[in-house]
Order: structure tokens, then C-alpha cells, then sequence
């Protein structure tokens, strides 16, 4: 077992970067910040021989991933087997336009995850993580939408990963020329990209005296962008 | 062999959605938007029985899709083994607050495609997708970015699947809650989202007289920002 109170995540043979190894990050705060900030992962698992890499929601509640879904879904079958999966969780920075077309790329910051899920069977466990996930899409949301049903629970399968075998790789700054290509006489720099909240959208059922409470929790949604260089 | 001109994409095992079967989309215009639209896919292939999910960039042209890394990684390895894979390409489009937790969710569209990857041998089409893969990034930057060298061309290997075997999940509209459930009295709707770009970064060592010299093609990418209701 990994030391959870480390700074570091153990480096294993999975997690050790082949290409770009100056790009690998395995400090547990930046991790822990990138997951925070996405809202949708990708689960590899192997069903059958074949592999499939399903986008979905997830939270982290201290060193655990949960991610939720219909009983008897195959995504969720193939989960709690027991088999190796792998969860990769990406967030995309911006585009750089390097002087040649070679050295274009993308800044980006991504986690992987490797491990064994386990269902959550634990009835206080999986309504815990149920609320982290609602409380991962928009904090606060818990605190005025219904929870879930009993019926409701029943149909909601619960797994869990723990951040144990985890690295991330991380391509940040700017443009990276081939030192003879500087002289090349055209503009080169990065845009940067961003997943930005809109003017949230009514419910046409909303009954018309809400419309305008809108929760705190979903005003911090609807700031101006603010672009970090 | 699907029928390439036919305007859906023939469902095979593989692709039938298990779950949530009305959110399943085989239009091949609309796998098409969701496949230009986004920069990062999501590929999913098993390497020593281990599954891994490796995000990197990709573009589309007409039926195959191009990826391309350095020669020798793992993933190009694994992918040139003629083995099956799986890449997954994910837009996130907003929060859906529902009145319950358990109908919280997330507008999205994604696709995935299933299959196996060729190696790109041929000099030409090789030259050519790695053209398509710049112009993805951002279309025009070709005309201006240095093109790759012969050593750059031997370091980068390229790999192709066929769009054969293709589906796209697509969740969008409003809150859909339980019919009881509307008279709670909580707002509710949809924070759109959006990858939004901001103000280009000029790279530090960029020749002063270039400044204001953004070419048109990166002047798209810096629009007030649009949201579709």
C-alpha cells in the first residue's frame, strides 16, 4: 500500500512515463488538482478480449475515485470483476502554435489512474459518495435537491478506485522551437483554451417565481472568463 | 464492409448502446461534428493484459481517423500489433441540474469507434496526415509552420483506423426530472459549457516587429464567446 500521507505517489513500472518522462508529475496536490477540476473521465476496461474507454461522471473523496452508474450496465460489470481498469481524467489548456509543424502541440494536464475498481456496497459509503458525486458537477447542489430514493439507490450501482498506482503528465508554457527555427518570420505563441460556464438556461417547467433564484452555488458558474497566461 | 456512402453507420455488437438506447446516434453527419469539433481523443488498448486510456490529439479525413507519436511508445507499438482498440472522443456541453440528485447530469456528446489501427507506411499518405493533423490543431497553420524534415518524418510514426464501427451518445436539452418531482421548489435548468479560447500569448521570443502580426487563422479563436441555448 501506498503511504497516503506522502507528498509523492510511488512510481511503479505502470505509471513510469516512457516518452516525455520530464513531463511526468507524481505530487499527489497536483493530481489531486486536476482531478478537481474535470468532471468527466474515461474508464478503460477489457470486456471480452476488446477494449472500451467510456466517458463518465466521478468525484474524489480523499485518496478514492467513485464513479456511478445502472446496474447491470456492462461498463459497470466488467468494473466490479475485479479486472484492471485504467481511468484517465484530461483537461485541455491550449493550443501551441510552434514555429514549425513538428513542434506544434497542446498544452494539457492529464492523470491516470491504474488499479482494480470494487463496488461499493456499503450502504452509508455509497450514499456518502453518491453526495460527492452531485456535490463533484456543482457544490452545494445537495443541499436542495432530493436525495435519492431507496428505489432510486437500488438501481445505482457505486464503484471505487483508489488513487494508489497514479502519475500525471502535464505540458504547460510556451512555444518549444528547434533552436535554428526562432528565425522563422511568422507569429507563434499559444492560445489558450478553457471550458467556461454560460448564462445558465431555465427549466421550461421552472415555475415562473423562480425564476429569478437562481442558488449562490450557481452564480460562481457564470463569472466572466478569466484566462491564466 | 460498411457501406461508406450510406448516411448512418451499420450498428454491429459492439456498438448498440445497452444503456440509455435513445441517446444512441449512428448519423454520420453527427459523428462527423462531434469528431471535428473536439482536439483530444481518448485511445483505449491492452498492453500485457493491462488496459491503458492515452489521451493525445487526432484528426478526421473523410473515413479514417490519423493519430500520430513517437516511434517506439508503447501506445504506437500496441497499436501497430494489429490488436483491437477503442478510441473515444468526449464534448462536455453543460450541468444539468434537475430537481433530484439522482436525475443530476451532464449534456455531452460523444463518439466511439472500434476497430484496429494500421500503421501509415506510405510516404504520401503519411506526408498527408500529418498535415491533417496540424490543420486540425488550428486550419491554416500549415501554409506558415515549417513542414517536418525527413529525420523529423522517421521519428513520428503515424497510425489510421477506419470509421467502421462507429456510434455517438448524445444527452442534451433540459432537466428531466420525475413527474413528482417539478413541484419541488428549487431552481433548476442547465449551465452550458463551453472550451472557449482566449487572448493568444505571444511566445517570449517572438520578434517584436510579429506582435501584432496574428495571422487570420488564429483570430477565430479569440471571439466573444457564443452559447447555444
Amino acid at each position: 500500500m501506498a503511504n497516503e500521507t506522502a507528498d509523492q505517489y510511488t512510481v511503479t513500472d505502470r505509471t513510469t512515463l516512457k516518452r516525455y518522462a520530464k513531463r511526468a508529475e507524481y505530487d499527489r496536490k497536483v493530481v489531486h488538482a486536476i482531478l478537481d477540476e474535470a468532471f468527466v473521465c474515461h474508464i478503460g476496461f477489457v470486456a471480452d478480449g476488446q477494449p472500451f474507454v467510456i466517458p463518465t461522471g466521478f468525484a474524489r473523496d480523499n485518496e478514492q475515485l467513485y464513479f456511478h452508474g445502472s446496474v447491470g450496465s456492462r461498463m459497470l460489470r466488467a468494473l466490479s470483476s475485479g479486472a484492471d481498469i485504467c481511468v484517465t481524467v484530461t483537461l485541455l489548456d491550449g493550443l501551441v502554435l510552434a514555429r514549425s509543424q513538428f513542434n506544434t502541440d497542446m498544452n494539457y494536464r492529464c492523470v491516470l489512474v491504474f488499479g482494480k475498481a470494487r463496488e461499493v456496497t456499503d450502504s452509508e459509503e455509497k450514499a456518502a459518495a453518491l453526495l460527492k458525486l452531485t456535490e463533484h458537477i456543482i457544490p452545494g447542489r445537495t443541499q436542495h435537491a432530493r436525495a435519492a430514493s431507496d428505489k432510486e439507490l437500488s438501481q445505482t450501482a457505486v464503484l471505487a478506485i483508489d488513487l494508489t498506482e497514479v502519475s500525471a503528465k502535464v505540458r504547460m508554457g510556451n512555444t518549444n522551437d528547434d533552436e535554428e527555427d526562432y528565425s522563422i518570420p511568422v507569429w507563434a505563441g499559444v492560445v489558450p483554451l478553457k471550458l467556461t460556464p454560460g448564462v445558465p438556461i431555465p427549466d421550461p417547467r421552472l415555475d415562473s417565481a423562480l425564476e429569478n433564484a437562481i442558488p449562490e452555488y450557481v452564480l460562481p458558474y457564470h463569472r466572466p472568463v478569466e484566462m491564466a497566461p
